[in-house]
Order: structure tokens, then sequence, then C-alpha cells
């Protein structure tokens, strides 16, 4: 059987922490399954981009790393928000793997209790919140670039995202 | 065709601001689409009022203004909360409208990306957050009937809404 | 309090049954309800009209037929699939109401065990399947528009709805 | 008819003031319904439990305390989340009640709405709180066990319940 | 650990097949967990019964044949549409079971695909459809009551459920 | 900005007739995003296959006919099942797109309505229900693998498939 992991992560947007945490699975497994979640959602504070976005993000930041995509499996996958069905649906929408990388504690509880080996990413464990930082940055006109893959700074220019994340920010609607 | 505008609220409750947005637009188009947004939600502190109850409290307010409401469409929808989808979903709800009037940046924001001219409210740009103080003013016992149309007070009293709210806003449960 | 009729339909499209049986009606009621069922529907083969071009359809029946909309309340309600719930989400949306007008027997039954007077509607019965009938020779290429008020057929003219219903019912997508 | 009663808690976890409550409602009743309300969620913070999980701390709680468990009804019920169809969901996932227990404003106010007698639970009035209370000790590692029957402590244990709650808490998903 | 089994059905409604598998079934396993499934259904032709009354069919059948309740887990679980997610729903409502009692095909397929040992129910075997014959017998007001317990019989007279399956069965409504 | 084509499937299996399409529509774009449609269906019979096996399937069948997948986006999207919904639910999930290819009328109306170009498969329309025919040979144990990759019969083989749709087949579950 290949031996193929899972990675799971919402990537709004995707940064080098992202990237290099692939880099270092792949040293370790010969495919590897990249789940973007909740992928559903768009267009409010926490998820900015859509699904389709991350994509065209990641397999961007992937080429200018020269990351080779015949290994790679990049799949949306919309939440449940039950999470006693989550490890099922991931299953479901995505080739069978035997081994989960993840350093979120939820994430590590689930598919433990479900049986799977779970390992934690060294490289990425010290850039856990960088989405966050990153999205806050944006809203306080810091610099940010440089924390993510250029190809996904242009992306994210291409498609006036920093204003997009400000309008959002400034909603009182309830998302 | 028909030059018809889209105005979004919640109207948790309707309030002056409210009437003044409408009769504002009503100058600059031939007909309105009035949306009750998350029209499946009540009983809960942001969203007190079911939608029956709040066109009610709209259609009452209304004609006591006198507003012709033959040149109006008060249609309750439901929220998605899939961002992405929801200018379908308000398309799909209501009469073809060309214009939407708002100053909520997420609905600017949405209708904007799907190419809809957007037009801020003079009147009720003072008045955004209204409903949240009405509805903060009923809790601590402050008056606010001088915030609504008089036939809005009278209904939320013939429903008891000030005291179902009260009700609410003391709930452990998370809604 | 005021003495208003519930009377639930899809219009799928709205014919002369319908119209016959509004103004039967409101001999009756002060006031009447008009739920558009299965709101969230459209495009599929019983279902090829949106919420909001049914809501124009009526609009301008009831306008050309010269009844007075100010007696009544047209609102589009999502089916929620749970029949257990459903008279309560019909409750929800639309301003109270004391009697039912159906010669559905589903809606009979479910509003019969909550507790509501429920009555035949006498000139629509003959009518029961007249909107199946339209679709059908819709699809057919018979003629069918003296069975819909003129505006309606105008309407249904206006946004190609014949040729829209015809796609839907040659697709093989599961609706 | 039967003298039934209604009771809803979620039970995350089941503690000593709940079974004291059901202690004193069966004195007034003859047969009682428990609803485990929230039954679709676990595995989040507030709600670390499955329903199945739940539905073994009370039987096993029950028979600890020698309550007549033939006179009890436990059911899972799934959060519809449209507080305007809870009632009516609760009707049709139990058996038919006379009287709620509740000392829950929310639930109060939608059975009171709904036309239900509604009584307090005065021994249970002073434990509200409690669950959630229970839930910061385990994530404190403060003593807790004296406040769950001794049953429900060892089933937690078991399941390595304290653990889970503690992943579950670091997570930084949104539930 | 106990030995403890799965069994599902709809139940709409319990019959004596259905009685006669949990009494071949108790004999080989100490506890066992019966699923009243698709449990948010009720009031359409196939499913005419709520889960709280089949409950109380299945509990009073069970007390009429003497059956010790206190070795059986009755759970009403709401159907989940996606059939990758059924297994996982299932545990998650349900105490831990580790043998799985079906006849069914696809449930026998999704508990197999699980790991779970599954195995034939011998008497109910001559008796799947039953639940389906005893609806059309019902229908056709043929006689029926000697195809379930006699406590059930009686319960669907009380709830005039005959008179209801033929209001449900004579609808135009799409469930 | 790059031409890129959108292309929706189930895949229930992935067979000549559908790769035959991409190479003719790779003719005419730079890139082609294709949608396996109803991502979230599975173990029913007109969609025995997770979207995770299809992957499998469509991947390992494109690499067999040497196309270059670095042009290529494969990308599961659930169903939302509300039509009106359903293009900005496929905008979200995918990169930009500016063509439609299809012969499906369903998918071409509701593009040709949001105002895309839409174009025939001319080597797809000779194959348009081949699906439906290879899950009916597999159920017939009639011969099937000439009809798509041989790599997809391999893997179908490999999940033991035919024995699935076969238990699929025979389940008197509703789905």
């Amino acid at each position: 059987m290949i031996n193929r992991g899972l990675y799971v992560g919402r990537f709004q947007p995707f940064h080098l922490g992202h990237l290099g945490a692939i880099k270092e699975i792949l040293k370790e497994v010969n495919e590897l399954a990249i789940v973007i979640g909740s992928a559903q959602y768009s267009h409010n504070p926490s998820n900015p981009f859509t699904a389709g976005e991350r994509l065209v993000m990641i397999r961007r930041a992937l080429e200018e790393a020269k990351v080779d995509i015949t290994k790679l499996w990049i799949v949306p996958v919309p939440d449940v928000h039950l999470h006693m069905l989550w490890v099922s649906a991931l299953e479901g929408y995505t080739p069978k793997f035997n081994i989960v990388f993840s350093n979120e504690p939820l994430t590590r509880r689930l598919f433990m209790e479900a049986g799977y080996p779970v390992k934690d990413i060294s490289y990425y464990s010290r850039n856990i919140y960088m989405s966050t930082v990153i999205r806050e940055k944006m809203l306080k006109d810091e610099s940010w670039t440089h924390l993510v893959p250029k190809s996904a700074a242009d992306f994210i220019k291409e498609i006036d995202g920093v204003n997009r994340l400000r309008d959002l920010a400034r909603t009182d609607k309830v998302c």
C-alpha cells in the first residue's frame, strides 16, 4: 500500500509555515493529501478566501517552491460541525491515508480516538497561529507579505484580498 | 425594466432609522424589495422576533407612515451562512432588482463583487446600530419607544416582546 | 383579534384555480396569509420558478384581478422536510392566523393535529392538480395560457419560463 | 392520561444536581421524559461527551441511585437551532407530556408561549451552572468527582474524558 | 467489556418480526442498543409515526412481552443521508457496541467496511418487509393487528394512526 | 487572464467518455477545472463511490492516458440541492473559469442564465448516460471493463466496488 499522509488546514491564507510543513512531511511519506478545511466558508473575518481561491494560492505556491504536485492531493472539504463525524467525512473526501500530521489538539484527539497514528510537525509548530497573525497584520496595514510565498502575496493582491478582509472586519453581521 | 432597489435588514426591531431609509430610497427607485434577513431565527438575544412578527411590525409602521405599500415587496429570507451563496439566495427570493442600498460593509462587498451598483443610505448611516441599542435599552428598562414607530411599539407590547427578550438574555443555552 | 386565514401553495405556476380560491377565502376572513411553499426550490421539473418569480406572478395576477392586496400577506417559506416541524415553521414565518384553508390531505392532517380549524376550498377542489397539468401542457407544447391569469402568462414568457422547464425536464441530474 | 413530565438538559456531564432534580420531579409525576439536548454535539469544550456517552452516564447514575428506570424515558434530541421549532421538535422526539420542569429562562419562555405549564425545580435551582463549573475544574485539575455520582466519575475516567476535554480546550478550531 | 449488540430499524410500525428479532438477539448478547432510525421523520407515507410515538410503541410491546428493559437502550437517531457518515453517527448516539445484527444489505455493507462483525437475524429474515406490508394493509382496510403486538395495535388506535396514514397517502406534497 | 474551462460530472464511475471529453476540451482551453459533483454522496445505487475514491480513479486514469495534470484542477463539490445557488457554489469551490463545457440540459440552463458561454462536448455527447449503463452492467454481471480506463477497472476491483454496488442495490433503505 502507498504510504500516504493527511494534513488539514484552513489556509486563510496559505503561508510559509504551511509550505515548510508540507516539505517536511513529504520526506516521510510517498504521497500527501492536503485538505482545505472549512471549504464552504469565505467572506468572513476568519475565512476571507473561498475554497477556489485557496486552491489557486496553494498550487501557485507549490509550483513556485518546485514541490512535485503529482505526489499531492489538494482537496477542499466542507465542515460538518459534528465532531463525531469529522474523521469519517475526511475519509470520504480523500484517498486512503495511513498517518495524520497535525499539531492541532482537536485534530490530534479525534484521529487518535479513531485509531490513526498522529505525528507532530516540528517546523510548523512554531507557526501554528500564523494565519491569524497575518490577517491581523493585513487589517492593521502592517507588513505581512514576507510571511507568505511571493505567488500567494501576488494572488491576494490580484483579488483585492486585503480590502475584502477589511470590509469583512467592519461588518456587524453575525457570521 | 422597472427600476427596483434592494434593501436588507434584520429589523430586530424595525425602528425609525429603517423607516427613514425606506422613504429616502423610494425617492430614487420605482419599487423596493425589503428583505427580512435571518428569517429563520427568533427567540434569541440578537433576534428576538419571528419573521412573521417582523412582517407585522413593518407593515403596520408603513401604514402608519402612509408609505405606498404597492411599491414594496417585503420578503423574509433565511440566512444561508455561506457568504459565497448569499447574493444568489437573495436573487432567488426576490423580484429582479438593479441597485442595492446598504451601509453594511459585508453586504456592500458581496454585491460589489457580484457586479451590482451599491449606494449608501445617508439618513440611515447615523443609525446603523440602532436595533442593538434598542434591545439594550429594553433589557435595562430604559425608554426606547421614541426610537420606533408608534405602531411597532404597540405591537411589541401586544406580544409581550420586552419580557421575552429579558428571558432570552438570561438563558445559558448556546444559540 | 383579526380574523386571519392561512392558505399554502407552491404556485408552480400561479393559475386561475388559485386566484378563485383566494377570492373565495377573502369572503370569509378579514386578512389572508398566502404562503409560497417550497420557497427555496427552483429550476427543477416540479418547481421551475424561484420564490421571487412566484412573488411577481402572484402580485401581478392579484392586481390584474383587482384584489385588495392590503388585506394579504404573501410570504415565501422554505420547506423544513420534517413534517412534525411544519406547522411551527409556518407559524414563525407568518402573522398569527386562526383558520386554515386547504384541500390538501397532509396540510389538513397536520393543522388538525395542531388544533386549528381547517376548511375545504370548494372552488379550488376541482383544480387541485392544475399546476401539474399546466406544466405538462407546457412540456408538450399544448395550449395552457387560458388556465392562468393573463399577467402570469406574460411574465412566464418574459422570463423564458417554458424553455427553462423543457431544459429541466430533459436533465439526468437527480433533483 | 398518564401524568408525564419533561426535563431537558445537556448533561455535560450528568451531576448530582441533575440527579436531585430527577428525584424531586418523580414525586410529582408518574413518568418523566429526560431529554439529552444538543445530542449531535460532542468533542467541543462545552459539549465534550457524545449522546451515547451521556446515555451511559445517566443510566449508570440512576441505577446507582436506585431510581426506577421503568418510569423514565431517556431520549437524545439534536438541536434544531431555530427556536421557533424547538417545542415541536421535542414533542416529536418524546412521548406526550403535560408539564415541563425547568429553571432555564429560554426553555421556560418557549414552552410558556406554546401553552404548557412550566414549573421551577427548587433543588436544581442552586446548581444551574454546575456542569460548567465541573468542566472548569476538570481543566484546572481541581477536584470535581464529589459533584457527580460515583458511577459517572468512573465512566468519565474509563473514556479518558478529562484528557479529551483538555485537548478540546486547547484547540484553535472554531466550533 | 460488556458484550453489546446494535440493532437498527425504523419501526413504522413496530411488529412481531421486530419483537422476535430482539428476543433472539438477547440470547447472544448481554445488552442491546435498539436504534429508531430516520428519527426526524414522521407524517409521511413511509414514516407515519414520530420518534416519540415509536418509542412508546416499542416500550409497551417489550413490557407486554416481559422483555427485561434494563438490558436495552432504545435510542432515536436522525438520518444523516451521507452514508459515509452513518456508522460514525450511530457510534456517537449509542453506547459502545461490538456486534451488529442486520439482514439489511446497506447496513451490513457499511458496518462490514467499518470493520464490525455483522450477523444475520434468522427469525427476522422472513419478515424484512413486514412494516411495508402492514402499512399497505392499513391503507386497504385489510386486517393487520395480528401482525403487531397487542399493545402496539392499541396505541396506533389511540393516536388515530390508520386515519393519519390514509391522509398522508392521499397527499400530493413531495416528501 | 487564463483561458480556463469548467467541466462537471459525478464520475460514478469515471469512464472512457469522460476521458475523451477532457482530452477534447483541453484542445480549447489552457486549464480545466473538473468538478466531482454530488461529492458528499456515496454508498447509494446512483452514487456508489466516495469523492475520495473518484479522485483516485480520475487521477490514475489521467496518468494512464498521459494527460498533463498540471493543467487540471480536480475539485470535489457537494450538492447544494437549491439550483438557484448552484452556479455560485461552483464559483466558490473552483478557480475562476470563463467557459463551461456540458451536454447536460440543467447545467447548460443554469450557466446560461448566469451569463456564461456554454459549449457542447461532441465526443461525450454519444456517451451521456454511460455511467448509468456501466452500473447496470455491473449489477447484471455483464462485461463493463472495456468501457472504463484500465486503471479505473483495477481500482474498482481493489475496493471491491462491484460487490458494494450489488449490496446497495438490494437495500430497502430510502436514500
